[in-house]
C-alpha cells in the first residue's frame, strides 16, 4: 500500500503552488479502495501514474458534450474523450438513442443482426480499398488478428512496425514489460518512423520473409511529440510492400474517422491491405474493425475470429450512428478548424506568459508541451495548472477534439489555460 | 461465392424430409448480402457452418426471456444464451434497467467510475481465493492476460492446457489453423483431460519450466461430449501446481455463475491462483474478469493490461445487477433443477421413439446426442428437426439452461422435442 499513498500525496508536496488545488477527496478514497482489491489500483491507459498522479481525478462521474464531472463534482473541459472514443461528445442523442433501441432487442444472440451486414456494407461504401468488414471489441483484437491474416495470406512469418508505436497490450506489441517471452517477438522487428533507410534495411535483411508492414497514419507516441508522416516516407512504405509483396496494415485505431470520414490513408496517401478501426468509430460503444481487399477475404476467413459478446448489436448501431453524423456533419473538417483555433490559441498565451510551447500532430489531435522540457516536469505542472482550472490535458499523450466543442468552449478552455499558464509563470519566476 | 450458396441450399437437398420446413427467406438473403462484404460471411462460434447449415435461422431479431425471434419471424426456445451469456434471459428487466442507468451517465471516459471498485470488491467479497480483480471485454483478453501473469510470477515459459479446450482465438491457443507460427505454441503443451498421468508427465518432463496449469471446471469441448472432472484429478491439479510452485488458472468464463454463485472451483474442488470469468457475468453486458491471490497482485500489476472501451460503467452496473440476482434468486439451483427437468424428459422421449440419447455435462449446461453417432449426422439431423419445431439446440456444442425458463416452457419444448424426434424416427425407420 505504500506506493498507493505516495501517489495520493505527492499532491500536496509538489503541487502546493497551485493557486486553487482541487478537492479530490473522493477520487483519493475510492482510489485506496480500488488499491486493495485491484492490481495497481487503477490499471491500464487511465492509470494516474500515467498523467500527473494528485493533480488529477481519478474516477469519473458523468460525461456531457465535451465535459465531464468527476466522482468529488469537479468539471472539466475534455480534451482527452475517453482517450479518443468520444469523438461527438459524451451521450450524443442521436447515437444514444439509436444504440438505446439495438439495445432493447437484446445483447448477445445465436446469430449476428441485420446490423452486422448493414455495418460492413457502411464501411466498404465509405473507404475506397475496402471489399470486406470484421468486427471486434477492442482495436487490439483486430490488430492481432490482421498480423495472423498477413500471414496467412504471405506464408511468412516477420512484422515490421514503428518502434514506440502502440498496438494494444498483446504480447507481441504490449510496451509493458511484464509475462514476455522472447518468442513472443521473435518475429516482430522495428524501425524508427519516417526513417525510409531503416525500412529499405528491414526489407533487405528478411527477403521473401515479411509479412506485413504495420504503420500508424502518423506517428503518436506516449512521452514524444507526433509525427506526420513524409511524403517520402509514405511512397517508400507503398513501394515497398509492393515489391516484397507484404500488406500495408494500417492501425488507424487512434485516428479513423477523425482525419477524415473515408478513413486516414486518404489523408496522407497510403494504399494499405488491411485497415484497423477503433476508437472514433461508435463515439464509445464498444466496437472495433478491420477491413481489407477482395483478394486476401479467402485467406481472412481462415484466420478463427470470434469472442462471446461480438453479436451484440448497440454497439453497431451506435456506429453506423456515428459514421452517418461524422459525414453529415463534416465532423473531420470541424475537429480541424476547431484544433486549428485551440492550437494557435494556446501557442500565443505560451509567448505571452513566456512559456515557450511545442504543438505537434494534426489540429483534430494535437500535443502541446512545455519547450525544452527533457523530463517533462514543466509539461506535468502546465497539465495539474490546467486540471485545477478545470481543463483536462494530458502531459504525455496526443489530445482529441470533441466535435462539441464550440467556439465558446474553446474560448473559455484559453482562458483557463491563461490562468493556468499565469500560476506556472509564477511557480518558475519564484525558483529562478 | 459458390460456397456460399452451398451453404444457403443444402438444406434443401439434405432437410427435404423435414414435415414443416421454417421459412429463412430473410436469413438466407441477409447471409448472401453478408458473404460479400464479409470473409465466411458469419465468421466465429456462431457461423451457420458450425451448427446444421441451412436448417438454422441465420440472423437474429429479438430476444425476449427464455426465446427469440430470428429475421424471417420465427420464434424459438433457446438453449444456447448467445453461446453463455444470457443466463438470466433476454432484456431482464432488473439488469437493463441496472445499465441503462450507468449508461445514461456516458461511455467510454478518461478514468474508471466507482462501479469499477464495486464490482472488484463484490467479486472478492464473492469468490473465496479471490483477493483482487482485473475486468477485460472477452474471456480471451484474461485467459491470454493470465498466462503473462503466470508467466512473470513465476520467470517460468510453459502453460500445460486441456487438449480440445477453447479458451479464445489467440494465438496460443485457437482451434484455427491459419495465420499460426510455431513460436505461438513453443511452451504451449497439452493433456488429456482427467489423464493424471499425462499431467504428471508433462510436469516431470518440463522440471522447474511450468508457469501455469490452464484448466477449465468441466471440459466442454465441441464435437465431443462433455466429461466432469475425476476427484483424482482435481487433487493431482491442485498438489502438481503447489509442489512444483505453478498457477493453477480456471477458464471458468463459460461455466462461472451457472454452477454456483461464487465460482465453479467450488463444485469440484479446484484451488485456483487465478480464474477468469465471463460469459454469465453480465448477462449479455460485454465484460470479462480474472480474479487472483493476493501474494500474486504487485506481478499482476506488472503485465500490462487495458482496452480502449474498459471504463465503460453499463457492463459493471449490469454485473453488479446480474451477480446480485444470481445469489438472491440462488439461480445456479434454479438452472440445476430446470437442466434435470429438461434432459430427463429428453431422454425419456428418445427411448420412446426408439433413438437413445447420450446427454453428458451438469444439467445446468447440458449436451445431448444421439448414440452411436460418430459423424454427427444423425445429431445434426435431430437438431434441425428441433428447429423446425421451434427449439433451438445445438449439434456440437454444450447448451445453456435460462434461469427464464419455467417448467411450462420445459414442458413445451419438451413437447415439441417430441415431434422433432418422431420426424427422425420416421426419417431413419424410411432408410432402414
Amino acid at each position: 500500500m505504500s506506493s498507493v499513498f505516495f501517489v495520493v500525496n505527492q499532491s500536496v508536496a509538489s503541487r502546493s503552488w497551485l493557486t486553487a488545488p482541487l478537492n479530490f477527496t473522493q477520487s483519493h478514497a475510492l482510489f485506496r479502495r480500488a488499491a486493495a482489491v485491484i492490481p495497481g489500483g487503477i490499471y491500464g491507459h487511465t492509470t494516474p501514474a500515467a498523467t500527473v498522479p494528485g493533480a488529477v481525478p481519478y474516477f469519473a462521474a458523468e460525461g456531457f458534450g465535451c465535459r465531464y464531472r468527476d466522482v468529488d463534482g469537479n468539471t472539466f473541459i475534455d480534451f482527452m474523450g475517453g482517450y479518443g472514443p468520444i469523438v461527438l461528445g459524451y451521450h450524443h442523442p442521436e447515437v444514444e438513442a439509436a444504440a438505446d433501441a439495438a439495445r432493447r432487442l437484446g445483447a448477445a444472440f445465436n446469430h449476428p443482426t441485420s446490423l452486422l451486414v448493414e455495418l460492413a456494407e457502411a464501411l466498404t461504401a465509405r473507404i475506397d480499398f475496402a471489399d470486406w468488414a470484421v468486427f471486434g471489441k477492442n482495436g487490439a483484437d483486430l490488430t492481432t488478428w490482421s498480423i495472423m491474416v498477413a500471414r496467412e495470406v504471405t506464408g511468412r512469418p516477420k512484422i515490421l512496425k514503428i518502434a514506440g508505436a502502440y498496438h494494444g497490450t498483446q504480447a507481441w506489441c504490449t510496451p509493458g514489460h511484464g509475462g514476455l517471452l522472447p518468442e513472443d517477438r521473435a518475429h516482430i522487428h522495428e524501425f524508427a518512423f519516417n526513417d525510409v533507410a531503416a525500412l529499405e534495411a528491414l526489407f533487405a535483411r528478411h527477403p521473401g520473409a515479411v509479412a506485413g508492414l504495420m504503420l500508424t497514419p502518423f506517428h503518436h507516441p506516449a512521452y514524444a511529440d507526433s509525427q506526420l508522416p513524409t511524403p517520402e516516407f509514405v511512397a517508400a512504405a507503398n513501394r515497398l510492400c509492393r515489391e516484397h509483396g507484404a500488406l500495408l496494415i494500417l492501425d488507424d485505431v487512434r485516428c479513423g474517422f477523425r482525419l477524415s470520414s473515408d478513413g486516414s490513408h486518404t489523408v496522407y496517401g497510403y494504399t494499405p491491405d488491411l485497415a484497423v478501426y477503433c476508437k472514433a468509430l461508435a463515439n464509445g460503444h464498444p466496437l472495433s474493425a478491420c477491413v481489407g481487399r477482395a483478394v486476401h477475404q479467402a485467406a481472412a476467413s481462415r484466420v478463427f475470429l470470434t469472442g462471446s459478446y461480438w453479436n451484440d448489436p448497440a454497439p453497431m448501431a451506435a456506429a453506423l450512428s456515428t459514421l452517418a453524423i461524422i459525414e453529415r456533419d463534416k465532423i473531420p473538417e470541424k475537429l480541424a478548424s476547431t484544433g486549428r483555433h485551440f492550437v494557435a490559441g494556446f501557442l500565443a498565451l505560451g509567448a505571452k506568459h513566456g512559456i515557450p510551447l511545442v504543438a505537434s500532430g494534426p489540429p483534430a489531435m494535437p500535443y502541446v508541451r512545455v519547450a525544452d522540457d527533457p523530463s517533462f516536469m514543466r509539461t506535468q505542472n502546465l497539465c495539474a495548472a490546467a486540471v485545477a482550472e478545470g481543463v483536462f490535458i494530458h502531459p504525455h499523450h496526443n489530445w482529441f477534439i470533441s466535435a462539441a466543442m464550440t467556439d465558446a468552449d474553446i474560448d473559455e478552455a484559453l482562458q483557463r489555460l491563461d490562468r493556468a499558464l499565469a500560476t506556472l509563470a509564477a511557480d518558475l519566476n519564484s525558483r529562478a
